[in-house]
């Protein structure tokens, strides 16, 4: 893989997928690292310094209008090889809510975050990951080639809703993995892979600290696995270890 | 069932719901028939000056600062018996789209219509549901205590998304069949049901004149089926028949 572009890399697991992508035996030439506020990425600024192949680019990524730009810049820093990988991680998450406390203003701005923005990123990026898939048909991993990765959540899972509420998040989940699995489709024809993955319960600001799992342990198993991503892969949802989820 | 709400009934499968359920052998004491814009509902009209039990309510949904109003307007209807059915079947469509041509405006209000809208009209009518549902406790079917009945479609559904595609509405269709699971969940203890149902390719304006099915094949089953609704469906998706369809 010679680059890869990963939003929301400010803290968290996008911060933790930066330093596990950085420690692979053959890190990425390129790794694109979005913030919304390159002042307060400290640490992602640190890293930057340190790893002259990690470019932070300062852009809120609800601001549509920016991503022709944006989308430009991405193509100077990659050149012409094309995008690898994007890596839609940006998410957020409103507190949990019964149905009878839901707030329109949740709903709507959570699907913007966590919907929207990855399936209007991948389209700005198209054109460059389409090039990259092209360059490099020949190549046997799906990372060498082109994928597009949608953090998704075990909460956008019909078979594991349980418990109910979280109209917000659950809402904005489930209809990321449902643009997983259109894109998988519209997009096959040209060699890119689309997959949907559950980075499991974190340690994370959105994940709360009762959480179970560290985001080093999540992010080295998500890069793991998205190592091995082949073309059976595409339009599927996957927990961070690889382990196929039901929709 | 002594009442029922049904969204979006100016044309289409809203207005063929109406006729359908003042057809059965005991129509709703109260049917309250929604649209956007009274003057452009004129078959509608016909129907209630000729039905003194139809009531024809004008609101645009998308206006949620209205709700509470309008949940009072619906509370002086259906006085202290409450709501027996909830079906929130206004949605629209924009044109099939591939990713290189989904617009932000699109996603937005197609999500605005077809997701928040029943979601938080919903939440508005609750009160009124579980009034419906406690004083009927001991009847047998669903619809005589309370019901909530989301027009979804097996464009929401990952089983059979087989063609990609469709962003704005499959992802929004599939945000609404979570809601439903949510709310099943949510609502149980109240003794309300709620399902998604897939109407069928219908000819409307939306499914197009090329669609298989009559609007009043649609409607009709969909009134028969939905009057045998027990717990077990609750939390489930089905065609318009009662066929179980897979999310």
């Amino acid at each position: 893989m010679k680059s890869i572009l990963i939003t929301g890399c400010n803290r968290g697991l996008g911060l933790g997928l930066v330093r596990q992508f950085l420690k692979i035996s053959h890190p990425p030439g390129c790794l694109i690292a979005t913030c919304r506020d390159i002042q307060k990425a400290e640490e992602l600024r640190k890293i930057a310094e340190c790893h002259q192949n990690v470019h932070v680019l300062e852009i809120d990524l609800r601001d549509f209008d920016k991503y022709k730009e944006f989308s430009e810049r991405v193509s100077n820093l990659v050149k012409d090889e094309g995008l690898n990988v994007l890596f839609n991680n940006a998410g957020m998450s409103p507190k949990f809510t019964r149905l009878n406390l839901v707030k329109p203003e949740q709903l709507m701005e959570t699907y913007v975050t966590n919907t929207m923005v990855p399936i209007l990123l991948t389209k700005a990026l198209y054109p460059l990951l389409r090039k990259a898939a092209k360059i490099n048909a020949c190549k046997p991993n799906g990372i060498e080639k082109a994928a597009i990765i949608n953090m998704s959540s075990m909460l956008g899972s019909f078979d594991l809703n349980t418990t109910g509420g979280f109209y917000p998040y659950r809402c904005s989940k489930v209809a990321l993995n449902m643009a997983t699995k259109s894109m998988s489709v519209d997009l096959k024809d040209d060699g890119i892979i689309v997959t949907s993955i559950h980075p499991g319960w974190v340690k994370t600001d959105l994940g709360g600290q009762n959480a179970p799992m560290e985001i080093d342990d999540s992010t080295s198993s998500i890069v793991k696995f998205v190592s091995t991503l082949k073309q059976e892969h595409s339009g599927g949802f996957y927990q961070w270890d690889g382990q196929p989820m039901l929709w």
